[in-house]
């Protein structure tokens, strides 16, 4: 498998990461994951949006600009021949040694970057279907809008999810839900989609801006309020969200099923009008993939 | 320079870290960092105890013993011929690819341990003179007590102070003070020390533990206790600890001074009280070291 590495395109077993790489040891970075379906990348330019506005978030300066990114991960694609796959691709503040709490130089010291890509097909099959969750409490730090790499509280918050025998977590502060451990979250009322606002507590998904174009153009009414666990318990139906998953219906939350427990017809909207807009931006997708 | 690179020592340039170690794109690991005076190592089962207590909290497999941890970190020093110095440790829940939140398997997945030696001499100078703060929010995690590799919270933290023109932050919920950006926090008022009680907003200090028994010794009373931003800025004395800094004097916060502006009679005291322990564990410093 090919990878960057920096400006270089690589061997994956040539990349060599620093012990002393500030992304390993303070989690000093930032990443994105974008998504392409027929070889071809999707929201592309939002995803890329994202990582610059996290990068200015952190103060941490890109050594390329937009298009260059996005070049070199059309490059990478092809490269790897992927068609139906994911991007995957970080930026760390670089090495620093010896290892010290305070930024390197800019000027001295000069940021890691790195990106892969994988196939990774649509599992229509488990979007049909739906997933499970569990409702955990959200440890996170206070800058959830920020695609860091610093990422042990999702984790944690889907491990416990698994102890519970869930798929996934569904996280709340004081009983609000904010989002899942790698999703954001809605519910559906009374016809009626509801997600958490935008702002410090939730990442601002590119699904979720697809989503919303979605609803709308569907003529499905949303409301961007915070909803409660006690209401996400009642809903008529759940579901969660991100590039990989797309809209991904959510049956059953610590062990009751949400709504008739089976996906409901507001999110099998969502999908579809989702898929349209992904066959508008990379042309009609084959079955299965 | 020689490291610990999993259960063997190399040359520090002989580590190779994988670009899909969780470590390095989640912060799924933890560390710490221990000191080392004339050679010999000072608390060393209290930052080892914390460790396997961090790798519990996480759910983290080790794949050594205490003892086996401790007899690898004094070959280090010794093979580095480190006399004052840290050696700073630290393992990551390992290579999982391709890139997926879930842990993976610990019988299939094993983690990665590093360790590294760095002279590191006792600033008197600076313990005489005292550094400068500045209030700022702490937006960290609700696990701050475990000791985690996640720390883009902390050096977000460090960095917004030093743009106020400070050397450190002084981190704040809601107007109460928790912690500095990698040290505990401290407060002198009319006689009485007061410090956060343990617990997910802080660090439990290994140099805190040696404090409160050197107050306890000098009969200086301790209220563990959370103190507000204005009483600080009221206090007659304000100092931070940790394993490199020791006790160090906070002389000035957001531009106006502490008390007298200067090192205080009970951090001085403390500073003494700290020495004495050292030197009982590591026999007895010379000068400048």
């Amino acid at each position: 498998m090919k990878v960057i590495w920096n400006d270089k395109i690589v061997d994956r077993n040539e990349v060599k990461i620093d012990m002393e790489d500030r992304g390993y040891q303070f989690a000093d970075g930032i990443y994105d994951v974008v998504r392409a379906y027929n070889g071809k990348f999707f929201t592309l330019d939002e995803h890329v949006d994202r990582f610059f506005r996290g990068a200015c978030q952190t103060d941490l300066e890109l050594p390329f600009s937009k298009e260059e990114l996005k070049e070199r991960l059309t490059t990478l694609i092809k490269i790897n021949q992927i068609d139906t796959g994911n991007v995957y691709f970080q930026i760390t503040r670089g090495i620093a040694s010896p290892r010290n709490h305070t930024y390197p130089d800019p000027e001295v010291v000069a940021p890691v970057f790195t990106a892969s890509a994988t196939v990774v097909p649509r599992d229509q099959e488990k979007m049909n279907r739906g997933i499970t969750a569990s409702i955990i409490p959200d440890t996170r730090w206070l800058h959830c809008d920020i695609k860091s790499i610093s990422l042990l509280g999702n984790i944690m918050a889907k491990h416990e999810a698994h102890k519970n025998g869930a798929d996934e977590a569904v996280l709340h502060r004081d009983g609000a839900v904010t989002e899942c451990s790698s999703s954001n979250m809605w519910m559906v009322k009374d016809g009626t989609i509801y997600t958490h606002p935008d702002g410090n507590l939730i990442l601002p998904g590119v699904t979720k801006i697809v989503l919303l174009r979605a609803a709308e153009k569907a003529g499905i009414p949303v409301k961007e309020e915070t909803f409660t666990v006690e209401q996400l318990k009642n809903a008529d139906e759940a579901f969660s969200s991100s590039t990989t998953i797309e809209a991904m219906p959510i049956i059953e939350i610590d062990g009751c099923p949400v709504g008739s427990g089976k996906k409901g017809p507001i999110v099998e909207k969502l999908q579809q009008y989702y898929l349209n807009e992904v066959e508008e931006q990379c042309g009609s997708l084959r079955q299965n993939v």
